[in-house]
């Protein structure tokens, strides 16, 4: 069993290479991988060599968005089996801190996230990893929707943090990926009006053929007008904005739009070097929530695909062997491609 | 505009007769009543002159499920005008104790109700009520969907009581109008297996047509076996229970049933008389809540039905005039007459 | 009954003068005005002619922090009898709207609020009010403490937004009196470690007479300096930061200081035109949540002073009479008067 | 180092004996014992060999409420060192499964517990735990305080599963020692008004001079007449309820007393054998929440104590050493007594 993986050696130098292969502990599973996606942040390591507050200080596996086949099981496994199909949560918390104790583990201070520096990924041939963060597939779910379980874990959790429920009139920020499977899911927990904004007509027809109730095409800088526009469409203010754009724009037009009382999640994060509309927030205390990653959301991103309650395959433009890495995050990262979700078949030659 | 109405003027003795048409005050709407539903405890005080701890003490005109029209309006009404079509919220608070200023107005001691003891209900031609609980009605809803949102409300607050949400594991215990609501509100919410369970085959069958994951005909009268059976159908404890069926084995059912952590909202009431497993309840946290009538659920109600989300009117089985209206509590009381929910027409001769 | 009251006719133009006397409605009293506590944005007015979104656009009478006794009763009124001695909670919601049905009345879009344009407040001799924004004290409680429970009840409500409870680690920005009456009302509520900044030695000095834990003169510019000192002296991060300081500084100390998963009340509003750390708090998942005045606190705030629980009386520091309240503003307004809060008794001579 | 222990055999049969000292794991600390509490749960095994659904099936070492010295440490303990004096949490869960990963450790259906059969308890002289359930004291922390941690963490959770807060007014009905720890806790946490009821007067008196508003003796058997006597004593229905006598009179009390829209929470169990008003229950939206043990609440717990914010060793009534179980058990277990808390002091000869 030879080993191969997509390693980044820094900014624009992505290499397919031989790695070692993982030796798995008494809780741990060694995985056969199936199929990876490649997402916002895998993009801004290749190119930049950093995403956020973290950043590439010696080569590191790509893949988060990852599922896999049990090959090797640790002497404590009880979860699972040889042969099993499993989605993976790409955090593995220490389990034992307040926040782990407390059910909140994705803000453990030293959790364990796939490709995020220090930690590898699973973009390769053999991984390993935490039997109790491994979600066995039923047979008719599908590798590369285990894969999916990721974004999807993420719109998940931002409904949740959001207090989406019957009857929300819901404004998402940003029709990407996140923002499609938000709307997806957003659907399927009761919102009865959702409206999503964005600059690019064809996310937007996805959006709309996918089940969005309007979409608006955004053709202002000022983000009360479009606070306005949406006001108008909807007929009243929504009651939570979700936040997918990831634009200074996109948070200014959540708190110019929203309901008082209201939560405007922030999925996304703010370029900045612009002023916000910060003090409207407070004074209609429109609560601000950030998010980071997600906790406890598996289960049920697997449970609404499973149903066939969501159908996260629509959103899959690409597929690429391990050996096209490269061409995958090209054409992840190029406009022309019209590539909405890419992912890359582990298994395939 | 002469005004008739249906009274009850003792147990078995129903009577359609004159009433005087009512004045309105400053912030109430004088409504032409059109569709009126019958439901549970509108039997029980026919059949028996009480229900629960509201006894009838004097005449009184039934109904509270109802849809009207706007004939006259209050010099202060400001959200309603003549001919409007809405749908009438049956409780009007105070508005100023703790309970009504915290949101929780249902809970107001002193709070008017139609058609509990003393308070008279819509069940008539002309009847005045207060216009901040009258919900306008688009073109494309009908009167009777009007009506039904009042037992829309129960089960709205039911699936907000029992925080049933994304990928909740629901047990439904009673296949009547109120199960059957529940379980379609629940399928909006996010719930992704639900079981409900009744004695009644009809009642079943009509569950599951209308979405039902599972269905179980309860063959057994030991509650911890059919919780088992739940079990075994579901491959897991539910999350929540809901509680329809007015009946002990429901609530035992429930108790034995759910995971641990979760919660068992009691729509229903206990005939008692016997010994339940509430240590069980207790030793595995499962929050035992009851549920009084509903607050802030008409408008998501009416989203509901008015998105196209729910059909209300699959449920409606039997129409009546006022003039017939003993006859329509004839019906809705007989089991013979596989009756669901009863409507009365009050606009028709 | 001749009528004077405090009346701002535009920045620094603030005349006591005859008015007429009010007349009241049916669910209304009218009050014998008695002590009447100047606060920030009374100032504002007073300086500016305007706070935040408000402006003054035409003469307005003074005062929301209010005390009075019963001198006339509306018809309808119930809860209240000549002579008692009340508090007044300044805003009176429409109590029809969707907001105010849900409890969350400080955010109607159409409440009337003392004070604030247009709205007449109620520093006068004589005041009408809605009566069951009364609140009667009882005998031992005094009209200064009336008066103060307007601010207490911004300090309550603070401490419920941040979910202040048993072992809280709380972070105080700003040692203003809202600062130092949330320090009180957190310590009652379960806190065990509070720590409060500020600028000003006198503040910080009161603060730790009456019971802050720990006291932090603001001596840097660097808000995560500041942070880094607040680690070092408690020892962890603060669960919970209430910003009292209307400060950018002070805001950006409550995001570099407050434990992931925290949240960071927003009391005060920033003066903006700097940059602030918000994707840490978003990446932190650090809610950030504004307060908008208050809503079902005075009971509570009441509870807390006639039990004895909070001394508010400790932070007044003077008292005039409403002919001098030119005076009392001026003091109230100036650093070398050491004034922490100024009452003007409407009822002295 | 020899090991001896107080190990039940059976109903009736405690004996103190020579066991093997116990192997250490990698993330496990070996202990030498401090103090040991007595609780109901410890009386119960001793007198009837069973407590609630649990029974003694083999030899079982009693012990659950304990402190203890760290003498050897796993190789990968990192919050301990030797020397160190530790509360233990006497549960260790799976930390993967469900109700774990959301933060409900205590219902983890394979939760380790001490002295609940099958598992040991510590009322031994050494004794091996999970470190991460072990919380250092400060030297000012005495080792008969880190036992009374366990009581204390009842007491804490049951406050937070009744949302106890700021202005709560609080029935407590059972004077013992978790009536007490609860009311102690409760004041810190906000509740201006709290009535305790017992049919002992010496406990009366104890909860009184501890801070109790209003002391009731029991002295009907009509649940609803002591209703009364509490809403005449405290002139208003109390909020929340927390039941700690185990009595069928302390749950049915707590439903007729407590407010509509309150909690009703289960600390004690109930005998059965009768009828309970669960319908005024579910009409009055009184929810009823059973208790089992407590997550996360020894760290809250340790800090009240360590704050000096509760005094637990006012509860400690009685000393023994380990050789005397027998005599402390009978002590615990005796009217006459007077006991409160009885504390084994495992390290005195």
């Amino acid at each position: 069993m030879a080993n191969i993986a997509a390693v980044l050696h820094g900014a624009n130098d992505l290499r397919v290479e031989s790695i070692p292969l993982p030796e798995i502990k008494e809780n741990e599973v060694l995985l056969s991988m199936r199929s990876v996606g490649i997402c916002g942040s895998d993009l801004k390591y290749w190119m930049y060599g950093k995403c956020g507050k973290f950043t590439l200080e010696k080569p590191m596996i790509m893949g988060h968005e990852g599922s896999g086949k049990v090959v090797k099981l640790g002497a404590g496994v009880k979860n699972l089996k040889i042969g099993d199909r499993v989605a993976i949560e790409p955090g593995v918390p220490c389990g034992e801190c307040r926040l782990c104790k407390t059910g909140r583990y994705n803000l453990c201070q030293s959790i364990f996230f796939c490709a995020t520096p220090p930690d590898d990924g699973n973009l390769c041939r053999f991984y390993k990893h935490s039997a109790e963060f491994c979600f066995r597939l039923p047979d008719h779910v599908t590798d590369d929707e285990g894969a999916m379980l990721e974004p999807l874990a993420v719109a998940v959790y931002s409904c949740r943090k959001g207090n989406v429920g019957l009857g929300t009139r819901l404004l998402i920020c940003g029709a990407g990926p996140v923002g499609i499977l938000t709307m997806l899911v957003a659907k399927q927990n009761g919102a009865t009006t959702i409206v999503i904004t964005d600059v690019d007509d064809t996310r937007l027809a996805l959006a709309k053929s996918l089940g969005a109730d309007h979409t608006i095409k955004v053709m202002t800088n000022d983000p009360s007008k479009l606070a306005t526009e949406i006001l108008d469409t909807i007929g009243d203010f929504p009651d939570v904005t979700i936040e997918c754009s990831g634009t200074n724009f996109g948070f200014s037009t959540g708190i110019y739009a929203n309901s008082p009382g209201g939560s405007l999640v922030m999925v996304g994060r703010v370029p900045g070097g612009e002023e916000f509309p910060l003090n409207l927030a407070f004074t209609r205390e429109i609560d601000i929530r950030g998010l980071f990653r997600y906790a406890n959301c598996y289960p049920t991103a697997l449970d609404l695909v499973s149903k066939g309650l969501i159908n996260v395959k629509s959103l899959i433009t690409h597929r690429f062997t391990l050996q096209e890495t490269l061409k995958a995050f090209e054409t992840a990262a190029s406009r022309d491609s019209k590539a909405v979700k890419v992912i890359i078949q582990c298994g395939k030659n």
